[in-house]
């Protein structure tokens, strides 16, 4: 708990702000919920428990990081294995008012996890192979954009009838094409994958690459994205009243 | 609160999303009372409980899980002595606009406690017998399923005249009969019982199938249960308005 965070620890100090940023937006959207009629309330619920449960896995991350750096992989993906599927469902509850099943929420649950559990066998079990259990990894996240921009979860939007479902949705898919690519990008920098050669020279005990991207990124689709519903939801309150 | 769980360890990788997402439930639940009527806010109540307890064990669990590779038994049942008898609370909370009486909630009880005591002999006193302990312990449970199949709680939920109790009530006592298998076949895995032969070659300090069965179980019959009662609390506010 004390601050031997070292001058020029650049990954450190990222793993220190996710950490305090994430409890921040937390408290935020908690607090904010109070503000949105009732239908929108368990929307901001889950947008704050997404970074919630990012928040303590931040502190977790950042005392590994300080303690071995070393890249604090199980504590990554026991986290997206906990917020991923609770984003899934931020779509479900979007787009139930417009008539969601659960079969839509089942499509992406399945992406998510074959997206998560190839990426932990491609980083943790066997990274000698980790291009192919990246390639593997990627399908599963396909399933997920092909939902949301061409499956039955884009008719829905686009049929619902509300504008601040319709904007906001696509803003949401948005983040989960171009905010989510940051991950993949990430993983390449991994040694033996396809973009390692851009980071050769960097002391991965110093200087992450691969948690630099990651941490970014979550700051991006887990704050980003939790701040389009809590707008959606301020839009679509203002327009009922 | 450190970061020894080593790649590829899966049990240790359950027992922290188990922790967090048990967190997680807890506050959904507590937040999610303010949305329902008055005589459902208690029921939320009580999930929100059970899966808070369940949280805390959990932590303690994974702590004994990553320091000496055990089952962390004694927590198991300290978290099951607290939690059962709240799930059987909350049948009675459900069933109590119809008319339920106290001798019901005292036959769930019963079955519980023999249920309880018998799992934790056979488990943590006297192994060598755990066949014997684990018959016992069925017979527990057999009380709590007969009660709520064809006892007095069945009864009363079918006349209960209440569409959101009466649907949400069998999805419950589903769980019951469903759900709760898995802590008994879990259970038989264990040396000496019935279904040791299909993990045989485990190495129950690395992967233990018994907590793998008792962590998948928890996860549905805690959250998964505490969810149905949110669900019927929900369609029974909507209801009303
Ligand atoms: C495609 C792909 C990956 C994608 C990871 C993603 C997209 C993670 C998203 C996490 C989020 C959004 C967490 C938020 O709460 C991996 C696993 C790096 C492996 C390489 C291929
Ligand atoms: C029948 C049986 C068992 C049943 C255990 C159960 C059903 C536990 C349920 C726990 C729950 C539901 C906790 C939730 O909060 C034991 C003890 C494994 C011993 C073997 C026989």
């Amino acid at each position: 708990l004390n601050g031997n965070l070292q001058a020029g620890d650049y990954i450190g100090f990222t793993f220190f702000t996710g950490y305090m940023s994430m409890l921040a937006a937390s408290i935020f959207f908690i607090v904010e919920r109070g503000t949105v009629t009732d239908k929108w309330k368990t929307s901001l619920l889950i947008s704050a428990l997404i970074t919630f449960i990012a928040s303590v896995h931040y502190f977790y991350m950042r005392g590994v990081w300080l303690e071995t750096g070393t890249s604090p992989t199980q504590f990554r993906y026991i986290d997206w294995t906990l917020t991923v599927p609770l984003m899934c469902i931020e779509y479900f509850l979007i787009l139930k008012p417009a008539g969601a099943k659960g079969g839509m929420l089942v499509r992406l649950l399945a992406g998510s996890i074959l997206m998560l559990v190839a990426g932990y066998i491609g980083e943790a079990i066997t990274p000698e192979n980790n291009v192919m259990w990246g390639i593997i990894s990627t399908i599963g996240w396909a399933v997920i954009i092909y939902e949301i921009y061409l499956g039955e979860a884009s008719k829905l939007a686009a049929n619902s009838g509300n504008t601040a479902v319709i904007e906001g949705y696509k803003v949401m898919r948005w983040f989960t094409l171009v905010g989510w690519a940051i991950y993949p990008i990430g993983y390449c920098m991994l040694p033996g994958n396809i973009l390692h050669g851009l980071v050769e020279g960097a002391d991965f005990t110093k200087n992450s690459p691969v948690d630099l991207a990651y941490n970014i990124a979550d700051a991006i689709n887990k704050i980003g994205f939790g701040l389009v519903v809590y707008s959606i939801a301020k839009n679509a309150t203002a327009a009922e009243q």
